[in-house]
């Protein structure tokens, strides 16, 4: 039997120091953490090959911990190998007692793993349970086509299993073949409320993973052996689980006498937990002070990403390229198919970009890409959360994710895709369809809360003063081409909708698109009608009624978010203080951004929004349901001679 | 061999005007609705115990079509049996040739299965896929309240089970013994995109419920005897899963020549697929004619919804009986800690009140009402997306399902609420530690987009003018304690964010609420400042340098949306005009309720906004986080002061 005393007194010093980093905190999973004891420490002092002063090499062993609450345990490792963390602008080397930071205002130790925070060593914000697995898988994806042998571990909670996205990555793991991810499920029993079900016990998730197509082994996740030999196993052509049996609060009497979950303990208590730790090291004759770190340095990324901007080349070129000639020249599509071409273009220009779909390419377009770059191509299937998540982990490996469904669907990856923000993730999602003028299919597939949701994360700031968000609704094909490339060189969580009716080309090639930007259509002097998308249309139609009443209005195309709405107030100003505002989605996107900007001028400017007002039902045809809800040209025409009055 | 010509009859006129009912529409899923011709016809007509004049009964046997977008046959099937749609004060009773309005902006057969839309066969909306089988698990969980031995078939798509939320929902089955439930996998094998992923093959299915601990029986779909011995055999300890496999556009040639998801039929082809139906009819020597319903009508509920007012009762006599005496008297708490309060005593008050929560019953404060009343409360465990839907079908069954969790987790399930949404379910949601003020854990825990998603659905109407959701935001112990009783009493889907700290009380026992309210706190002249939740606190601490500084505000709870602005604006007109809003989420919440009614009022008013304007991270004390995005006492003092100079 092999010695494993320089790993127990790394242990044992990480257990102790997760104790006090928590009792510092006021706060904290120091149970959690003392179940991860052996785990963590064969990870980050053994098997992983990665180098703790260079944690942006990509090119490294990754760790995923998917039950971020256990964090202070690899905090406490981290410190302890004096890693660095901060940005590659301004690093940080730590020091072991900066672990005691936790939880600060000011320190790189967030409550949960986050990456933009300062800690790269992680490559995702975890915390909202059951999405690390999609982020591993999605690394695991970029380590594929980076040629590279690197592995990702996720750690993964018993009780966190219950959630279905977990499932949704198994799923994808089997299908992609995605074996450089180990998956290790820390089965220590307890939840946060309660005992886990008998659904997520060691036996029922046995039974579970080998039925979606894993290879599993069952380890004493607190035996060295068991731990390595399973860490460091071979993967075949099944992908690895590791069901870990662990004890939630190992080491300590205390934290085993009840369910402790996410409370830290102080004074006597902790004294007797550090005392009952000290005396399991004297027993396994283990000195704290051993050099336990044997991992290996990892080789460097031969493929660097370059950073440069992409082009999408010329619209003409690339309609060409993808059979359009008839569109481009009938001037007509889809914003959805010119996403589609600009796809396909971009994947050309670089083969950083990749492209996501939850089974409906053949309507988003994304199978314009999927046909050309089938190796850059990870069809999700009909599971949003894995694929949102999963784009998060391509995009931490240096990819340029871009991620379609309905806009409908993709609601179902909204707290995934705040995870994406927080960790900072450079993806793109467009989602397709938005808005009523789906029609026929009904409420069920339209993407109607959209704008509101990601509004709100696009007046929310990054570190850097980015928005948190950008947000991008191209009312044409030319805009939706332009605007696609402008996600794929901005950096960050990227959004566009898109629609599903043909409509006419309102730009040419020349004309240029920018974040936050606006366009004006028409100059008029009695309101200004700002719209965005299809709506564009529907008001651009109204603005016939309206001048044959002798009304006349400028037309703003309201693109992107967060909007320059300085310019818009100018011109309403200029137009008698009258703006209305059409858009095709629930309250809270354009209109509003509109909105508060003129309350906030204390100007004298009217601004009537029409949105949806109704929840829709289906209808045959797009202007039925526009009717529905009072977006019809004669609508909007009518609210603009009422302004008018 | 028993004779099913009459089936077999029934099921071919049903197929054809699947297939006619598409061709009218100019869109639809005709070869999914072929996949299923045996299946429905077997439960419609054979083994369902229900009468199709009475579709409001819900003491009859249920069917939940999770894959919605196959809805054509079941509609076929209803018309065919001559039910009744509509709304119980307004019922239809349909004819044979009602199918044939699929999809027409008057119809009441929607695109996807809609109870809202007038056809309250089903229980729930559907089209979003993977939800299905969380609300026939509510439905289930009612049905043993209720003492019925109903049955709730639910048909879920092959591709669909991709979702993970349908393995929360067996593993909810499982773990509540829901053996009401029978689901049945409809293995067609194409998804719309492709084939199915051999991940949902009819094989691999089967191992994975067998994993999850069903009793699964893998039959031909299209076998009589084998579809109905499978739906008609009674459930041991273990739930029932059904795998029937099928084919894509049964009975037609041309829908099996290849992946027709989605694309309706028409012409030649149209005439060529129903003659393929009338040969094999002829084969079977089946007629139309057959009179094949024998269907047994249900015994009637027992228990009737009485819908009556439920009252909470007194607060300090719930306070009180939750042992909470010394807050009363220090008037102190949290708010989320009175929403169990209320919860508790709206348990005791009325038996349709049933609680859910998703292993965070201790932080929420529904485990207050779970201690007490253990058959009504339903543990979710760490799965949102099938606690949301299931709270759905558990108000299908005319319970009132409160729903808790952080708000963070709530996202989980967005667009699973905007099914519920859809079809209008009379669930309430329960949102806690919302804002910045979790302080700690750090971003991936705390609630910052949802009121701007949740707002977006405040000024959605139903069809009867009421808000697609009412949103309330206590303040203080007082009116969460009647703000969760209104919500109770406020029909269709309710959101209530509740915060972590503990808050000084703000109302007495006699102070009423209403659905759009605010309440004055203070009169001033300079201007107003309106808050909610916990920022009230802190605004009203900023009062206090603000009187140092000789300004005087009105200060203002709004507490609910869809927001009484009106009386907001008339309060600012009073205050030279003047309107600061502070909230503690990203923007998209009451700020812009107030800023959109300014707007558009073309009164002068300024409207000043405080929101979180950045992705904060973990600090340890509320006050830290507040400083961190700028809503401190004295970031709000500050700003009241720039507006008064």
């Amino acid at each position: 039997m092999a010695d494993y005393r320089d790993l127990d007194g790394k242990m044992i010093r990480l257990a102790k120091q997760s104790l006090k980093m928590c009792a510092a905190a006021g706060s904290g999973h120091p149970s959690s953490a003392l179940s991860l004891a052996h785990l963590t420490t064969a990870l980050m002092y053994r098997v992983m090959r990665y180098d703790p002063k260079d944690p942006w090499n990509t090119g490294s062993d990754r760790l995923i911990l998917s039950e971020g609450h256990a964090v202070p345990i690899v905090y406490a490792a981290y410190c302890d190998l004096e890693g660095v963390a901060g940005t590659r602008e301004k690093p940080v080397t730590l020091k072991f007692d900066d672990a005691l930071t936790l939880r600060e205002a000011d320190s790189l130790l967030d409550g949960h793993p986050s990456p933009a925070v300062g800690f790269p060593f992680f490559d995702a914000a975890t915390g909202s349970l059951g999405q690390g697995l999609s982020v591993a898988a999605g690394l695991a994806g970029a380590a594929r086509l980076d040629g590279s042998d690197r592995k990702i571990y996720c750690i993964i909670g018993d009780g966190e299993s219950r959630e279905g996205q977990i499932w949704e990555a198994v799923d994808f793991v089997v299908d992609h073949k995605l074996t450089a991810v180990r998956m290790i499920f820390n089965c220590n029993g307890q939840g946060q409320s309660d005992y886990v079900s008998q659904q997520q016990s060691a036996e029922l998730l046995e039974k579970k993973l080998l039925a979606f197509g894993c290879e599993v082994k069952v380890i004493d996740g607190h035996d060295w052996d068991e731990v390595i030999t399973a860490l460091e196993a071979a993967a075949t052509d099944k992908p690895i689980a590791i069901i870990a049996k662990t004890v939630k609060g190992w080491g300590s009497t205390e934290l085993q006498s009840k369910n402790y979950h996410g409370k830290p303990i102080k004074g006597e208590l902790l004294d007797q937990a550090i005392a009952d730790l000290d005396a399991i090291a004297a027993k396994l004759g283990a000195s704290e002070d051993a050099q336990a770190f044997a991992a290996s340095k990892p080789a460097k990324l031969s493929k660097k990403a370059d950073g440069g901007r992409i082009s999408a080349g010329s619209f003409a070129a690339a309609m060409k390229d993808a059979g359009l000639e008839k569109a481009l020249e009938a001037k007509k599509l889809a914003t959805r198919r010119a996403y589609g071409v600009a796809l396909a273009a971009l994947g050309a220009a670089d083969e950083r970009v990749v492209a996501m779909d939850g089974d409906v390419q053949g309507s988003t377009f994304a199978n314009m890409f999927a046909a050309k770059y089938g190796d850059r191509y990870f069809e999700a299937r009909i599971a949003e959360q894995n694929m949102i998540s999963a784009a998060a982990g391509l995009a931490a490996a240096d990819k340029i994710p871009f991620v379609s469904s309905f806009a409908k669907f993709l609601v179902r990856g909204y707290d995934q895709l705040e995870l994406a923000v927080i960790s900072r993730a450079n993806i793109k999602l467009c989602g397709s369809h938005a808005g009523v003028s789906l029609a026929a299919d009904g409420p069920s597939q339209m993407g109607l809360p959209d704008m509101a949701f990601i509004r709100s994360f696009a007046h929310a700031q990054n570190g850097d003063g980015t928005p948190a968000i950008t947000a991008f609704c191209p009312s044409d094909a030319v805009s939706a081409f332009k605007l696609t490339e402008l996600m794929a060189n901005t950096q960050g969580v990227c959004y566009m909708r898109t629609h599903r009716p043909d409509v006419e080309f309102l730009y040419d090639e020349d004309d240029s698109f920018e974040v936050g930007g606006f366009k004006k259509l028409t100059d008029g002097g009695d309101l200004v009608i700002v719209g965005s998308g299809y709506m564009v249309h529907i008001a651009k139609a109204a603005m016939k009624i309206l001048a044959k009443a002798g009304v006349s209005a400028t037309l703003v195309d309201a693109y992107s978010m967060p909007l320059q709405t300085d310019g818009i107030l100018e011109l309403g100003s200029s137009c008698n203080g009258r703006i209305l505002v059409v858009e095709d989605n629930y309250i809270g996107g354009i209109a509003d951004e509109v909105t508060a900007a003129a309350a906030r001028s204390g100007e004298s400017i009217t601004v009537e929004s029409m949105f949806v007002r109704k929840v829709p039902k289906s209808a045959r045809t797009p202007e039925e349901t526009l009717a529905m809800v009072g977006l019809t040209v004669d609508d909007i025409a009518g609210a603009a001679q009422a302004m008018c009055k």
